[in-house]
């Protein structure tokens, strides 16, 4: 298991290669090679950008054994193991435990919105750490699940002993404000994307799981070392720099486009698995401006 | 296959029973004995009120044999079959139509809200329909998916062959009436909850596949009757009585209220799988209170 | 004061012309010539339509004033009263009894969504209808207010002698059909679209307050008439057939939309007042579209 | 005209006093001469926390008279004068003008939020911008306005020469991020509320207008002073000290719940303007015991 102390700085949540459709687990350890010589801190495996919805449980296995054989041993290794049943959850979660997985990260279940309680989801927190036998972040992502896990819902959910911190999608940083005013001490908080990392490092998270960090996995870790050092300035001018880039791999255009990235940058993106479109042309044409942008603007901040 | 005729009046999407969060195949039985004795025209088998995103393949295949082993040959039976990825929804619509579903309902993959736009939900729709060796009808729940599929796109949907109609639970009677002004002759509309079931008869709708006829299928289907006898202030008066009742087993308590209903009214309810929570003691007393209420003023209604 | 037996059929909530952006009096008389001859039951004055929160308190009186003195008596008058404060709403109720209005239609407040508790809109509907000399209906218009207003609250507020009615434009044939299943006996509900004027007929509305009415009044009255005398097959394909107009006049293209719809059709439209821009031309050539393909679609329905 | 140099810092949107419902200039007085001893940049007069929807023209002008007759002349004094109506909205900026204050905040108009897209509020802006006698601040304020006016639209906005700020109310970082990051050099960011005051600053924002600033003014400025010496742990112990209150003078209570604390601080409060609620006994009750709670809390940091 991870010592909690590891559980912080930068982590891409992996894309999950396909050629025509199928999982390709040659082209998965192509990108790890590449990630663990990265700055990154660790992986999340099977998160959204990992497809998870997409993938039969076979599917899920084998990805989670190639990225604990394959990925680095320096790296920390979280695994999605959230589904809508409870039951299934923590199947999950005991896997990745079994395969050697260091904690598990866990988006609450979302179909029955209605059914969905604050009552709800707090009983199910309680009975999948219950049941993990590695540590549990709780994963608060509202535009896919279409609920928003508040503020005091999240403190609720940390006191459990065995939920560690969570990762918020939201962008919500009033929230996330909040999380970090009340919730126990040493609960770690992970900004969900890589557009609102330093005013969350500001406030007191520990890092983020940021989905351009597949692409440009040491300038995420950059903001995080000025914002360490002191250094607001160039930890600013980074995160003002990276903003366009990830609207471009999130909310504008999704896995799609953080594929489509991460072709551009010579990892192996593919196509998305459908029901999710791949970009367009013109939309690609669009984004290799969008990443020309980023790294110059990059060379000009780490000159200055 | 069914015969397209055959797809109108009252549908049932049937809850299934959990003795101990485990698959209850002899509960299933003796629910469908009544069902099989019920006015209802066919049964929606895996739907949202099936709890279809808490079961298992293996459990999905168990549900859908035992439906078609156990149903009266006269029911229609509808299967729900759609999932996250386009290639599991189809594998599912394969296996429906193997085991011999006269038809199936998909609803639009959700998760990854923002690439759903309405070329991905075309795309995905045809592709299932070019698959799929049984009819589709789509299915249109903003309330569980967060999305709701506008108009526009479904008469764009409708224009697949192998479409035939849409259950759209969005209870948005201008979204039903476009539909119905625009998408090819013979497109079948079902209202997806009893509370709209005669605005959308009203507006040129087949029928409804609602919760509530799991526990009244015959007093919905008597709105049914009355509003094609020409007999408005009847159908009027069941729906307006109804509406509460309705509430209870959808918007207000979910699949919670719907089971407890049940276990009122002599049907095996039992408790939903987790993560969604029994009602309360309170709840159900409310409830009770609720049924009461119902049934006494329909006997006045047909007293009248 | 109006008989409330009068209190039904089509109301035009009227568009208020400007000339170079100033109100122009001798227009609006033009307009109420023609509507004076139509089948309209009355006129809603300083509704959404009229473009009441673009005013001020002079040209209020102003129009007010001018539809009292030309309406036709035979034309039932409502005025539009609402306005963010309590005493000025109740003030411009009292100015709408004296100038001669039988009734006045009371939007709530919305600019403090948060305080706009249940609580505080029962007490500012009570407040004002204790002080409204002519009775009082309620407007419900999620889309301009973006507040809705329940079910539960509507019949909360209907409890109130003074209150007689509400308009709902809300759209949500569940909601519209809860309070006519639960509001006081005689309380008069009307649809605040044309767009789901039919179903809401079925459901037990009076009428409607409709935008498309200012353009169309007759044909709104012949759904009316048809739904009356029994003949729901001819009401449902006005309804129908009205949709795509209605739609270009409301949530489509607003008030712009409205008042080139007028010029179209002879009356005067003119501009709204701004901010509100005027159509496009490219979208005013699609508008005549609209409209044309309306008239052509209710002569179908007439002549079979 | 005040130096825009001069735009940087804590205001406080001013609460306006009403006794027995009517305005209350001495009661204001009196609050004047407290918030000129504080540490206070400079007033907002007639921004939300001002009732301003609930004031006539002609309380306007006399609250406008009578803040820049007593406010303190080192105090910098914007006006709101947002309306919905563009001519009424350009009015209330040449009256500002005319009474001496040194800038306007002007929020959009909302209520026909459908004609409300992106180009009529850009013209919106525009217009008013060409005819103001004095520098323009966007207000951005979608709890109220029930519109979010995007990065994008803003940046565009921003452009217009005389537009030379925004009060960002979203709470959304992401979205100031993308204003700071695109917008003219030296547009000035202000989030609109104390409990993202510190993100904000570290992402390039010049101060905040925030509600609580009526208050506990030194205890905001005090955020911004540690932050300007780099102290960035004090600022956040002030920052995450100051969340609870902050959520109880704005989306907890609203504008009630402001002045009630401002009852308990020594301010005058008094009552909100029907139709907003003053606070229940339970509620205040509840507040005095955040108030309590923060103070302590702040002589702690103060003290460490």
């Amino acid at each position: 298991m991870a010592e909690v102390s590891k559980l912080e700085g930068i982590f891409a949540p992996i894309a999950i290669p396909f050629e025509n459709q199928e999982l390709s687990i040659p082209r998965l350890k192509e990108n790890l090679d590449r990630w663990n010589r990265s700055r990154l801190r660790g992986l999340v495996v099977l998160g959204s950008n990992g497809e998870f919805p997409l993938l039969d449980r076979a599917e899920k296995r084998s990805v989670l054994e190639c990225v604990r054989e394959n990925a680095s041993p320096d790296k920390v290794l979280i695994a999605g193991t959230g589904d809508e049943s409870t039951r299934e959850t923590i199947r999950l979660c005991k896997e990745a435990a079994e395969i050697g997985y260091d904690a598990c990260l866990v988006v609450n279940p979302s179909y029955y919105k209605g059914s969905m309680t604050d009552a709800a989801l707090k009983a199910f927190y309680d009975e999948v750490a219950d049941h993990s036998p590695i540590p549990v972040l709780a994963y608060n992502v509202p535009r896919n699940t279409g609920i928003n896990m508040s503020s005091q819902l999240m403190i609720r959910i940390s006191e459990h002993p065995n939920v560690i911190g969570v990762k918020d999608s939201s962008g919500n940083i009033v929230q996330i404000s909040e999380i970090l005013a009340e919730a126990k001490p040493g609960f770690r908080v992970f900004a969900g994307s890589g557009s609102f990392l330093l005013p969350s490092l500001c406030m007191g998270a520990v890092g983020a799981t940021a989905a351009v960090a597949n692409v440009f996995p040491d300038e995420c870790d950059e903001i995080v070392n000025a914002f360490k050092k002191g250094d607001l300035h160039t930890a600013r001018q980074l995160q003002l720099a990276i903003l366009d880039v990830n609207a471009a791999v999130t909310t504008r255009w999704g896995v799609a486009g953080l594929k489509a990235a991460m072709d551009i940058e010579g990892y192996f993106g593919g196509l998305p698995r459908r029901p999710i479109l791949p970009l367009t042309e013109a939309q690609v044409v669009e984004l290799k401006g969008v990443v020309k942008q980023f790294k110059l603007r990059v060379q000009q901040i780490r000159g200055a």
